[in-house]
């Protein structure tokens, strides 16, 4: 980063980066809890899941507001611009990360009192995982400022929209196999696409974290969001 | 409108209404036509959907560099900066119902040469007129700069909610009566969710328009995204 000569103009930027790491562990946690209260249908988790997006739909509207702020009052430039720009990017997509999160903690309280999950949702718990971590593998590279470790998490997204089109076949199985397994392999196809989604997420924070360091877009596109939309196969 | 000395400004400001508008009039039209795209499984009409999103990321992307660039180069405080930010926010919300639809598009190409969605569609249909009559709607009132008009978007968000509890349940009771419709109906849950969300957005909007003409937040809590979520009855 360029020296500045008023050194509480640094401190901005280190404040809007710090912010971004509190959410960033918010919203890691939120993914990790709302997965693990849906495998064990535990409500209290699920109720302290949903609780916590409030905390993230704070510390966004703060980051928002304070990058506004200091655009304004420091009219920055090249580097810094990016780097203002891209943490409000960066809080935008944690910040829906967290209410991908909170719909999955919410399927809890319509799954509880059925039948256990459990049995159907190996797939989408080891999809958790492999989302899980990429948001961490790119909240490092933000934390580092590592374009070359942010590309990494890009070109892996492929890996969860992957697994993601075999649960979507695995559950319309379940589904075909037994009408009352409908309802709660239905709850089990959102909560998939919500960590499908929350790859894409990370995705777009790896763009991002590649814009900051480099000035940089990626070149080429990313892997396609939702295979399943191009799946025939699935319609037979 | 505050009168300002330096007439570019203003014309500054007007720039970014009328991208705000011109994202709106092609995210509208994306809406009707993914959904009417569905229901004629119409790929043709699909593609050019799907087509019409990157114009949408494009004016997006756009919006942000130059909303920067009038923050930093004018330092606007009050309803000035209340605009910048509310046309960065809506037109991030307005990019999302692009995706929505775009992924709604996306589903006809898994559905076609599969079975006819009309029969399961119809109610899909119907939110959908609904939701983008709530999207024109708000988007008079970011032109009209009329709190009220949005207010009155904000508060009828439950009456689309509701209409998409309804459709989940008949879904999954399609699903239930015969296997074979398991994988269209699957579908038709995602694009009914994807419809709610547009919902969703023009709810934002609306408070963003509410927020942009008073500098106030609404003050009452959004009604509940997903009604599903805590029905138990659908899991029985």
């Amino acid at each position: 980063m360029v020296q500045h000569t008023v050194t509480s103009y640094d401190e901005e930027l280190k404040g809007l980066a710090s912010k971004v790491a509190e959410m960033g562990g918010i919203a890691e946690s939120m993914v990790s809890n709302s997965v693990t209260s849906l495998v064990k249908l535990d409500s209290e988790l699920a109720q302290k899941t949903i609780q916590a997006d409030k905390r993230l739909d704070q510390l966004q509207a703060e980051l928002e507001e304070q990058a506004v702020l200091i655009i304004a009052r420091r009219q920055p430039v090249a580097q810094d611009l990016r780097e203002i720009v891209a943490a409000m990017r960066i809080s935008n997509d944690l910040e829906r990360v967290g209410d991908l999160a909170k719909n999955i903690a919410k399927r809890v309280v319509a799954i509880d009192g059925g039948m256990s999950p459990k049995r159907f949702a190996l797939g989408v718990e080891h999809m958790s995982e492999l989302a899980l971590q990429q948001l961490k593998s790119v909240l490092d590279a933000y934390a580092e400022r590592d374009a070359e470790a942010a590309e990494n998490v890009r070109i892996h997204d492929d890996e969860v929209d992957a697994i993601y089109t075999s649960i979507f076949r695995e559950l319309l199985t379940y589904m075909m196999e037994d009408p009352r397994q409908i309802s709660i392999c239905a709850h089990l196809l959102f909560c998939a696409k919500n960590i499908e989604r929350i790859g894409d997420h990370a995705t777009n924070v790896a763009e991002n974290v590649t814009y900051m360091v480099t000035g940089r877009q990626p070149q080429d596109e990313r892997p396609k969001v939702d295979e399943t939309g191009f799946l025939d196969g699935e319609n037979a």
